[in-house]
């Protein structure tokens, strides 16, 4: 029987699944969508559920419009200790996983389409696990942007040093974590990293669900998730990149979705794209060293 | 006796070399310029003789403003099979090379200046092979422009998935890649990816055959291959890349066409830089392992 | 006893530290501020000492806004033997270190937040090490830019063919370099590499000097360097980084700058960061390898 996601018991989030698309919507607009409580664990079971669910082709992660900020970050009023869990301190000084990070790779990790409707303000996590892994950013042109690490005497989080300067190159993202200013979305500094930009924050969620009914219809799951793939692993050099998609090639052009993707665009009409991931995929994916970054207890 | 290009007995393309810029015509309008036939042989031929003819300043890739289409990729009327060679099918599963990632690399090993004059609608292949591998792009403003691959059940192929996220960032590739929506040259997700964009078709190909004039007269052929090699392979760290660029800095620095550069500027004029990559470039270069990408049978 | 930066004999620069912003300003003006004399070495040591000296919290590097250039490069009128030592000579073709990328590394590994104020017109080393290597960028709207080496018989140098694909991707990087052309700081081809554009050639350093004060005031000294340390080392993997950054998140969410940054924060007031690399950075900093690039004399 199919899972049903309302029966998952998360108060953090509400998840709906509908012809393909999951909605993710934040749940907490009286804490301003602070990142805390259940929150990180339960966007992390979400993303993992729906990187393996058949049925899902693209996550939408948004917060109600209404709400005072889309995400503003973690909650330090009562300083940083809620960053740490004492379990880990009990390790030693090398056993913490940030928090942030640990969302940041489930939702990098998910082999779906995967875009986020940044229908507020964002501050810290909200600017980095909450956007930078996405495969697509839309964004409300209000909305205050900022990675304040460096002004709060810490340092940038959730994989974002090594995610912002990708997206974006070394000249923007070092403008943004290293001076920690506010900027609105149209700013040259940081528009690059939007897909689009929307003037009304009701406009978002909308504009973000159209791209993802669209694309839950018209792209093939496996294809999606070699290209993934292949964009986060592309190899070491050109060449080893084109043996990589060579092989890709070779195997997704002989499957079923390629006919249908050849056949329904001469025919002119969507396609029905029959492979999924749990059926179709090879034991050639993934082709690169998949790494464990728990810490690994010191005493039994 | 110098190479005549007419000679060649091209068909798909038309090559012609005038004043050490080649230029390169797509000679398949009635086929919408797509990628089959003789013309991957082709542009693989004429960029690997490019790259050894010391005539050779600067290779500039056009079609007729015309066509239809700059390239409307490959023609997948027939399904997928034209992709595969029943030679490679009876090596398995591994022998497989891609048609586009060859001719991606023929031209991004070319030592030369290349330059793509894209004066048409262009999608696929003609959005990779056909443009990723290139120094410059120009681009007719009117051009519709796609990376439809997840939307055929098959994935981005001809090492775009390498070359496109350095063009351009992640931010960007991924939305192009992953969505595979039709853009304009306009759009903030494609626009970094030219140099130049062009109001009128017939405007695309005498823009960029301007600069490759510029360029043949007023480059140093063997700076041009030197900063090429640094760009592809500046070394894994800065300091790696401060010896190499010393290296060759001291090399070409006590050459003659650095010898000239420092006196035709100086005495404000064009000018006339005498060195040439077959009989001046060093044991040194190229100073990066050289992959073999080939095949190799399995059986004798 | 303090240092004071008057006291060093500084003849081609004029440095003067106040609140925190150790402000550099090019003092050859009736030399174009050439690259030459003493001005690389006098670059260096400064760059050395703003290092290490804990008052120092921001950098600004700047010319005369009346000065004929920011920096017009290397002085050629000679030819490129400037470039070389003779010591060097003597130990062989591989001896050689540019004096641009050395000038580039000194800023580059300096932990502190670092601005070149571009108030003039600049060419080759004005471009490279007096430019790519800081943390931002400011520049006059009428400078004319230009990386010439191509059309010089030489090759970019410091760096550059590292630095610039990594600041703004490689169609810009390869648009700039190997074309030589000169751009103005609105061109498509080079804006992304400037934090911000200013109108007039007075206005650039007030706005360069009124972010350097503002960092001065409200960023962490030891958050700005280890930040610095993930931008320019993240890891070669997002689960290296992951851990990287959850080591840095721990160590510096411990420390009395972060608890006055929350502090700060919620009192809605200016912090005062107590701590200083001298003495509150860890046994683990820095997690990479640090290369020696000096050449090692091959004869006692």
């Amino acid at each position: 029987m199919a899972l049903d996601y309302s029966s998952l018991g998360f108060k953090a989030i509400i998840a709906k699944l509908d012809n393909g698309v999951l909605v993710v919507t934040l749940n907490r607009a009286k804490q301003r969508n602070t990142f805390g409580d259940t929150l990180p664990a339960e966007l992390i079971q979400v993303f993992d559920i729906a990187d393996r669910d058949d049925r899902v082709r693209v996550v939408v992660l948004t917060a109600e419009h209404t709400a005072p900020a889309f995400c503003s970050g973690a909650d330090i009023s009562k300083g940083w200790g809620m960053l740490f869990r004492p379990e880990e301190d009990l390790e030693g000084e090398t056993a913490h996983r940030d928090g942030g990070g640990q969302v940041t790779m489930a939702i990098y990790k998910c082999r779906k389409l995967t875009i986020a409707a940044v229908n507020g303000h964002a501050a810290g996590v909200g600017m980095t696990a909450m956007q930078l892994p996405f495969d697509f950013r839309f964004v409300w042109e209000g909305a205050k942007l900022v990675f304040p690490f460096v002004r709060r005497g810490i340092n940038p989080e959730a994989a974002s040093t090594y995610l912002l300067p990708r997206l974006l190159g070394h000249s923007r993202a070092n403008s943004l974590l290293l001076s920690g200013i506010t900027v609105s979305p149209t700013s040259p500094l940081i528009s690059n990293l939007y897909h689009e930009i929307l003037p009304r924050r009701e406009d978002v969620f909308p504009a973000a669900l159209a791209l993802a009914k669209d694309l839950a219809i018209n792209t093939s799951q496996i294809s999606v998730a070699y290209t993934k793939g292949l964009l986060q692993h592309p190899g070491d050099t050109i060449e080893e990149n084109h043996i990589l998609d060579s092989r890709a090639i070779k195997l997704l052009g002989s499957g079923k979705d390629a006919a249908e993707g050849a056949l329904s665009f001469k025919e002119r009409r969507n396609p029905k794209f029959p492979d999924t991931l749990s059926k179709n995929s090879s034991p050639w994916y993934p082709w690169w060293r998949t790494v464990d970054v728990k810490h690994h207890k010191a005493k039994l």
